[in-house]
């Protein structure tokens, strides 16, 4: 049996473009010669709907869509992703539901029985899990379809009491196919490929998996599909980052046409999260995870051009690199705001990066904006000593400066925090907290220095003076990060052990951090869940980003 | 058997107050003869914890707490709600979990079935549900105890494929005891009622019901607990808003000694929510829940001052009255920030309202900051004409020169934005949607009126033209709301379908609501997802309040 599996791009909720990109994939497979092709996860309306799905004209949406792309099933059999209503009163209204269609009608749906409800994903707050299974017979062959989480139940803290696979084996399935909307994150690629081959190793079936690509806000879906034959060698992966589809034919006895791409003695176990902060790790991943991140998001907003506050630092220069490659250079404005604090060095540091990206900048001073808002504030403030306030007006001077030319002419303003200064609150909400899109705010300081030596490999496009100076926000004179914070290599190390592993005190001063240094780092984040509550959605790539996929209590005294 | 119910405001993750309180209230229990008493869901630990619950730590800390609290039950039956670990590998790590607490020990431990994962609430995130189900034997009665949402299950679109109290109806309890944590909307009241009443009719036994009261940041628990009898009547209801306690004998034949309160004919039966935007509904609870919602925000979050930027508006009006009705009035400073197209009255209603409420204000003219950006931006802007962006200047600046002043002397900036303005992104980024708290952003315009005339009830507080008015952004000459926006009464009837009853365009322009209109302002509040996204927690009162119980993606295409 020839399968195509078509690893697509969609765009949440847009149900014509959705459905046109279908049809035109399956016509190509009809013209390849394929008797099945498969799609992923809530295909026809984009992964995550969220709340949308409350809505029954969503659904019924939904349900058009399926019946438009039925028509096209004549000859060829299509499994595609998309909600169902539950007909039963008790329980969710609806499951999420791979969708059997064939000459030109709803053959047979089969249900998601395990539904992640946690990080990013809030699944049982949507649907109702399966509780019966059947394979789909489709040309004298028995295919265990599942969706997604429904074959990650096997590691040694399974979250879940059921294994779906499980209770399809008594039908003697010959094929698994597993429909995936399955986000990127840098240690979920291996993760992925080890999941996959342990599923073909335990149940010797061979198993086409179909991952969905693209951003969708914060979440950024990677591809890479991949087709296994029954003895757990890797035939075909998709590449990562882009749309592709692939062609495979299945023997009746479980083995592949064509070569072996790689065996599965090459292939990884399932892999945890590195027990340390490895910075290095993934690097490239990462690049092109941001760089489609931004892509997607101006794409499917319908927006055009980035503006970004070019301070000279590393985390701005990174994100200007980071927007020029996947915006194109004409599309990307870099505003320079120095202050009476700033040194001579930043202005010129940052205008040689622009040069070097060959980008619009401009250089707007902020020095009368500052002195006036200073002198109608003489009455309130009179002679008290120069404070934080006033280093959040210099930071929300060039945040109304920058917004202010992204609205006259429709740039958006990409903000560049990384992950280090949100966790510490180390940021002016609605100053360099400012902006639509958080390029870096998954991305550590340590990370950030090694995207901007991978930015550099083939030639200097970053000024090294950027990477090399001590990082300093530069709103009061001689002012560096160190002089707030603890080094950028203990802080990191201590905030990963926190958020990403989520370690407690005692068991992080356990592994030989300075323990005022823990307590003081902890509460930093626990005090500053309020900030980041207003912060906009981050490029997720890490296995715990803040935002949709971190909730914390802003009243919480946990650590505070 | 003669039973305390203990109606308490915890603070999350503060298990040093909590556990205090939580003896403080045993001992006077114990003081006044009580046998038993019954606390609220998530009582050590407060609720909703969210993502702590993912620290082992923070667990320890909760099984610590119970440690202490059961050195004080000799003699007294305790039953405290907490987290417990999940000793079965496979499934959540944790239960939501009822303590009985007895002669200095863990007796038993129940655990909640039905975990809600719809709006504000995230519970299969954590929890495992419950899957065997027994009573608690004490002095000679059999109590079913349940918490929160396992009684909910009784109306006509069922959540949930089966109900805790069917199965522990067949080991012949004799009272039923609920453990909540049941937040606040100006429906809830009612139904709450009505769903004890239900449960007690059904199973024909007495119920005694302990919610919780405080607001947690976003979420107002509003107490109200209660004790029925088995017939059906109101014996006992604990006040809204505040910390209670009662205390109840049931006898063995499931009557109460005492008088019956509200006979079970004068109680409601299961309400939904009204149809339509009934805006004068229950305005006391809202003005009580917001009044609450600032106090805790404050006290929980350790704050003592609240600044406000007044307008002259009746937003900032009615955000200052219940600012100083939370916090009293050597508390709030308000700030009037005119612009050249700030109307005189805006300046003497501003002020003549913060002479009515006795407050502290400045007045802080923006013109000269505002043509210092213009100057600084004249390079850049050229001859364009007048747009948005100037407009967005003037906001940003006032939140600027307000944040200023708040960082300098350590007030919390207030918003002032409401649920009809931030729906449909009537407001600046950075600018007027600035602010630690959002006080109005769950009441639409016709709501927020309703709210001046009760905070007007007595004596004038909001001068009468502060409500007469036509509201202005005031950010061009004349300019007013209704420029922008369609008629208040015409938009927040349209949003209210949308929003709380999450009706599709079809739906809408079906009730008679012009198609052009419906199909714009559903555009709208699709289109400002970003804008909501970046915006402070709101005080809820509605079913539905934009925020953390509101999930819409952002790059969604669905109605825009």
């Amino acid at each position: 049996m020839k399968i195509g599996i078509v690893q697509q791009n969609y765009h949440i909720g847009n149900f014509e473009n959705n459905t046109q990109k279908i049809i035109q994939a399956i016509n190509e497979a009809k013209t390849n010669g394929a008797e099945l092709v498969v799609f992923c996860e809530l295909t026809v309306c984009g992964y995550p709907p969220r709340d949308f799905l409350e809505f029954n004209d969503f659904i019924e949406k939904s349900n058009a869509a399926i019946e438009e792309i039925c028509k096209h099933t004549y000859g060829i059999g299509v499994l595609v992703g998309a909600p169902q209503k539950n007909p039963v009163l008790e329980g969710k209204d609806l499951f999420n539901a791979a969708w059997f269609l064939y000459e030109g009608k709803v053959q047979q749906v089969v249900h998601k029985t395990l539904l992640p409800t946690y990080d990013v994903f809030d699944e049982n707050r949507y649907f109702e899990p399966a509780y019966d299974w059947h394979t789909i017979q489709f040309k004298g062959r028995k295919l265990a379809v599942t969706i997604c989480e429904d074959i990650w139940n096997l590691g040694d803290n399974p979250l879940y009491r059921i294994c779906p696979m499980d209770k399809l084996m008594p039908e003697n399935p010959d094929i698994m196919i597993n429909l995936s909307a399955s986000p990127f994150d840098y240690t979920h690629v291996d993760d992925r490929l080890a999941i996959v081959k342990a599923n073909v190793l335990k149940y010797q079936l061979p198993m086409i998996y179909c991952n969905c690509v693209g951003s969708q806000t914060e979440i950024v879906f990677d591809g890479g599909s991949v087709a296994f034959d029954g003895m757990g060698n890797l035939h075909t992966q998709l590449p990562l980052f882009k749309e592709a589809t692939a062609y495979v034919t299945v023997n009746t006895d479980g083995t592949f046409a064509g070569e072996i791409y790689k065996k599965e003695s090459e292939l990884p176990d399932v892999e945890l999260v590195p027990a340390t902060l490895d910075a290095t790790l993934n690097i490239e991943q990462i690049y092109n995870a941001l760089v489609l991140g931004i892509k997607d998001y101006f794409s499917k907003m319908n927006f055009k051009q980035a503006i970004i506050a070019s301070s000279g630092g590393i985390d701005s220069a990174v994100t200007l690199a980071l927007a020029v490659a996947a915006l194109g250079k004409e599309n990307v404005r870099a505003v320079l705001m120095p202050s009476h604090f700033s040194t001579g060095h930043s202005v010129s540091d940052a205008v040689e990066l622009s040069k070097n990206l060959d980008n619009e900048y401009d250089i707007l001073p902020i020095k009368n904006i500052y002195d006036a808002f200073m002198s109608e504030l003489s009455p309130v403030f009179k002679d008290l000593p120069f404070s934080v306030a006033e280093e959040n007006i210099q930071s929300r001077t060039r945040g109304n400066l920058v917004m202010a030319i992204a609205n006259k002419f429709n740039y958006i303003l990409l903000n560049t925090s990384n992950k280090s200064e949100l966790a510490t609150g180390y940021g002016t909400l609605y100053g360099d907290m400012a902006g639509g899109l958080g390029v870096l705010g998954d991305c550590y300081k340590l990370q950030v220095f090694e995207l901007a030596k991978y930015i550099n490999r083939e030639r200097e496009i970053i000024p090294v003076n950027i990477i090399t100076k001590p990082p300093s926000a530069e709103l009061r004179p001689g002012q560096k990060d160190s002089d707030s914070l603890p080094d950028y290599s203990v802080l990191d190390a201590v905030l990963y052990q926190y958020i990403e592993l989520r370690k407690g005190p005692a068991e992080i001063k356990g592994m030989g951090f300075d323990a005022a240094l823990v307590d003081r780092v902890l509460r930093m984040v626990n005090m500053n869940e309020y900030k980041r509550n207003q912060f906009c959605p981050i490029i997720r790539v890490s296995p715990k980003a803040f935002g949709i996929g971190r909730r914390m209590p802003i009243v919480g005294k946990y650590l505070s």
